[in-house]
């Protein structure tokens, strides 16, 4: 059986999730638009966020050319390219999402203003839609074409690392600068106008609310769309990467009968993880469609049910279709695994951020701030064991199943609905924008009441959506480090050296550990100065403001708010820097002065500290989110909004801004980086040492 | 020539260590112990301390007797002997030494009484002593004596392994125990009387600052005594274990030439670490009489040169005595290697957690505590990297000198200094005690002054002592896994198996690393939890005290502190117990389940975030306090004690209080306990999986 036109179906998908974006753009894009000063200030926030992107893009681009360089010296012309385009693609996923997202935001409040709560759902939900499946749908059809034109050179791992590394350069600068950006925004705009001035959130006189409106987009939808698509494209590449090396003895269960001969097998192994992808961008237009259909039930309702159907469909599917092509059932088990392994991640990341943990954090604010600070912390670094534990039986069953390929697999799996999540994930900044914009449009509290519910809704499943990201990029990082070292031995095996020994009790890998496990604690430490350091700065300005415009407290002028939108992009591009050099430059360091050894040590402590760090931050900064949110929902009796003990709690939000929407993605990009990059280098440094 | 002599030094040592302590403690209570008001309050203090000790050791027996049986059924009769002596010195010293340090501290007042600033360093510094060399002399001469005994006996490496069991059982209990006591009480009374009742701290009328003075005792003379105590005996243990165990290519570099024979080679490596240790606790009592000379000096002077000395002394006399023995100079280089890092480790912490990044932290609470605690997480989170570096370099300098072995005696030069670092510890909350018992028995301003300096002197060096203790901590941790590995690869040779694969890339080690990565972080949610609801209940009864005695707050009536004691000891006993099981337990479990590979991995995941989340947590927690004392101290021109940014630095002190006391030093012990559990279990489990 020639099974070579199944090459298509990666590309097929991915022309087919670009389509459904388009459409969706241009559907968002009709919907009506409001009021003139909804319009003022949504073109703010838009142009805002494009101007942020551009900034950071020309920054990036230099780094793009000298990266690019580089590996066109080191791995010649293809390997140059297949990075461009990795990136590339990144930029553009980003940019057409966010495009998307600044035109749903003001046409959401607008058909909230028509007072119709399920077409102001939709239309938010057809926004975060254009991005997600922009960002399936490009890196599908990236890796798909490469692979088509590559699945029998022996440049085909160079081209897919390079692919990948490219993906990961821009997540990683996209993600911590949007990171910056955003908490510096909404740390500053909140001290300056609730602390200082004492005015409400949203309030139009402050001059840092359209620098926080924009900050939703350039974190939440501009670097959460970068980072799941680095996410979907390392989980892909690591599982193509180990089929590719790996024995053939460790994945003959593969198949149902080996008499379609060893080099199917290995066939399948590489084509599989591309084609399983495929599998969940078609299952995620459906559901997508599913939902749309059911917008009439509550706006609750249709979201979890998105992210909970799946992994379910996923499985069924491969259930019932893989025995046709001769595949075993336990590639099923590996998906799987991963793709409950995530929902079940998801669950509880929820559970932490929104259920009774919640409600003693809040009453943890009754005796002061420290008390509500001291259980919070206490809440997020609980909240690490059972994902990880997660993570370890989705692993354990998926290498059962079919050994280290089997772990990336179920990393493929988990990723499978990347656009259903990516979706969601935008929904979140684009019916908090919506919420904004009502507010600052003075558009009266009936309106309000439907983007709030909007607003809360995408909170919870915004919890959901980046325990999922986070558990992703745990699982990748183990297939990714897996990866490397089989590169390694390849690399070694080719050139009749002995294979490395990265055996524990070795001085190289012990000493690589100690280096790994300092990273992801100096990436946090970079970024929390950061957002300290450029809100600080706001503030200033803000205070500025409030002092020398003549009536703008009494909301008789008008504020300044491109000053405060140049100040956040301006500290966001400097101070990604740092943190994205660490990155990047860690594992090439590391691997050509210490060797593969010591560079696998690094990785592993690297992943051991980042992911638990990772999951410690998130959801530690989720709770005092939620727990600040519970008390002013009346929950604790007697302590309303404004009252000591809320004061308290807002405390406890404000450390836990950056703490969750800064440094706890930074570092999980961090060690994704960390792999990917390693990867690349693997037969470069596979002799040293 | 016949060393076999040498073998008496060890003994010797220890002897001398206990005179030394046996008439130091002598010297203290001969010295006069001030009014009735002053003793009645000591009394208070010594009689909770006492009574928390004696209680802590009624739930650690049954531990001992638990435990001690599945030795003696396991592993025969002398590996429970050994555990019970062990865990037994451990308890003589903690006793013994904080007898000591409730006698010195009202003695310590009334020497400040008397005006005369160094004869109240000087009880302080005597005080602290009696402590410093119970737990040197003790370790030596438990492990001299079981060494002289069975040096050619093969249970020599179930003997000594479980001899550091004993010894970090009882440092993990007391930790944990003394951790939750002393942070309960602080942070209760802090919140009850500080801020609910706006009086001041050390006010005699707050029923909760006999239990805040027990706490000191409690948490930094006994729980600190006993981990180093356990420190000390890891890393020694850890270095024999490794000379027993390894080949002797890996450690002919020890002798200067190979005449002496095989035998002589092996021995030496066996019997090196005890002696070197012995030799750092004849250069410790050559410090602190030093010290005592010197005491005219200011106190700051004192105690930084005390810490200081050890290492040089220690590298010059090794220097110019081991080549007498034809021991070659890698000796010294991995001694030396050991004993600077834990010098610039210490150093590294007191810039840290006393000078620029102080200021910083304090100067971030002028926008609110929301910013100084974000400000105090990114210090904490920097300071990682330095010390983990330093460690690395010592380590990679051992290792070139003499391979894994040099890693173990490294350690063992780090902990030389053992009698000094103690000694310096344990001062610390004797001058704090004295500063409160002047305070309660109305001592006057002037007597204040110069317990207040004693104590500030205290504080700094309280940092660079914990440096110590983690490094050393880390460091013996690294020798303590090698360790492990070599002890199961060995017990595999003798039954005739094939060596374990450690490989990173095994999905066993991977599945391990991500376990092991779990753990701190739940002793760490575990205890800072355990604080929270420990000093609510304090907050509760205190504020019932002052609203059902009358005439309390106007100073009329006596409050009723043996209550808060009681219900501090309670919760510090009940809430030891889930921490401790998981740091016993968890080698136990998963070695018998899945066997030696993935526990080798389980430590080293343990390891890398257990280490740095120890330094991150201690040292953040150090930098609020000092940024709270920076402020008090009118660093902040303009922001006196009780203003607005006083209070918000307080939060951050407060939130500091568990990360520095409890749940950083409880890490730091979980790794080590994980670590000597799974180098007994080595024989046990080497054959599974």
């Amino acid at each position: 059986m020639d099974f070579s036109q199944l090459l298509l179906i990666p590309i097929i998908a991915g022309i087919v999730g670009l389509i459904l974006a388009l459409i969706l753009y241009f559907r968002v894009k009709a919907q009506p638009d409001g009021n003139e000063t909804m319009n003022r200030i949504a073109t703010y926030i838009r142009e805002g966020a494009m101007a942020f992107l551009v900034r950071e893009y020309k920054v990036l681009s230099v780094y793009v050319v000298i990266v690019g360089l580089a590996l066109f010296l080191s791995l010649g012309v293809m390997a140059a390219v297949s990075f461009v385009l990795g990136a590339l693609l990144s930029l553009l996923a980003g940019f057409f999402g966010m495009k998307a997202a600044t035109y749903a935001n003001v046409r959401t409040a607008q058909a909230a203003s028509s007072k119709i709560k399920s077409k102001a759902l939709l239309v938010a939900l057809d926004g975060g839609a254009v991005m997600g499946f922009s960002v399936a749908g490009l890196g599908l059809l990236g890796l798909g074409v490469l692979y088509f034109i590559y699945s029998q050179s022996p440049e085909l791992p160079t081209v897919l690392h390079s692919f990948a590394v490219g993906a990961s350069s821009i997540a990683l600068f996209a993600r911590i600068g949007g990171g910056i950006y955003t908490k510096a925004a909404d740390v500053g705009a909140d001290i300056a106008g609730k602390v200082i001035e004492g005015i409400p959130e949203d309030d139009p006189r402050n001059p840092g609310v359209i620098a926080d409106n924009v900050g939703d987009n350039v974190g939440d939808v501009a670097g959460m769309g970068a980072d799941i698509y680095e996410s979907m494209v390392a989980a892909i590449v690591s599982a193509m990467a180990i089929g590719l090396t790996t024995h053939l003895d460790q994945i003959k269960n593969l198949v149902t009968d080996m008499s379609a001969g060893e080099e199917n097998l290995r066939w399948f192994a590489v084509a599989l993880p591309l084609i399983l992808s495929a599998l969940g961008l078609f299952i995620s237009v459906v559901v997508v469609l599913l939902a749309r259909m059911l917008k009439n039930s509550s706006p609750a309702q249709v979201l979890r049910n998105s992210l909970m159907l799946p992994p379910v469909m996923l499985t069924l599917v491969a259930y019932l279709v893989l025995p046709l092509f001769g595949i075993s059932q336990n590639v099923t088990i590996a998906l799987a695994s991963g793709a409950f392994g995530g929902a079940l991640i998801g669950l509880v990341t929820e559970y932490y951020t929104a259920m009774k943990p919640i409600r003693q954090v809040a009453e943890a604010n009754l005796t002061g701030a420290a008390t509500g600070i001291i259980r919070g912390l206490a809440v997020g670094m609980e909240s690490v064991a059972l994902p990880m534990f997660i993570v370890v039986i989705a692993a354990y069953f998926a290498d059962q199943a079919l050994g280290l390929y089997g772990i990336a697999l179920s990393a493929v799996g988990m990723l499978a609905g990347t656009a259903v999540v990516m979706t969601v994930d935008a929904y979140g900044p684009i019916a908090d924008n919506a919420g904004g914009i009502s507010e600052m449009s003075g558009l009266g509290s009936d309106v309000r009441a439907i983007t709030d519910e909007l607003d809360a809704v995408g909170n919870t499943t915004a919890a959901i959506g980046k325990g999922f990201a986070i558990g992703s990029a745990i699982l990748t990082v183990v297939a990714l480090f897996s990866a490397f070292n089989m590169e390694v031995n390849h690399a070694r095996l080719n050139a009749g050296v002995a294979a490395l020994s990265l055996d524990l009790a070795s001085s190289r890998v012990l000493i690589g550990i100690l280096i790994g496990s300092v990273l992801p604690f100096l990436v946090s430490a970079a970024t929390m100065m950061a957002v300290g350091r450029a809100a600080q700065k706001i503030v200033t300005e803000i205070a500025r403001q409030f002092k020398e415009i003549p009536g703008l407290l009494q909301g008789k002028s008008e504020p300044e708010p491109a000053k405060i939108v140049d100040i956040a992009t301006q500290a966001a591009l400097v101070e990604m820097i740092l943190p994205g050099l660490i990155a990047v430059l860690s594992p090439v360091i590391i691997g050509f002065t210490l060797g593969p050894a010591a560079l696998a040590g690094t990785l592993a402590g690297a992943m051991a500290v980042g992911a638990t760090m990772a999951l410690f931050m998130a959801n530690a900064g989720g709770a005092w989110d939620n727990a600040k949110k519970f008390i002013e929902k009346g929950g604790l009796v007697g302590h309303k909004k404004g009252s000591e003990v809320h004061k308290a709690a807002v405390v406890g939000d404000t450390v836990g801004d950056p703490f969750k929407d800064t440094s706890g993605p930074g570092v999980a990009i961090l060690i994704k980086v960390m792999s990917v990059v390693s990867l690349l280098l693997a037969q470069l440094i596979a002799l040293i040492g």
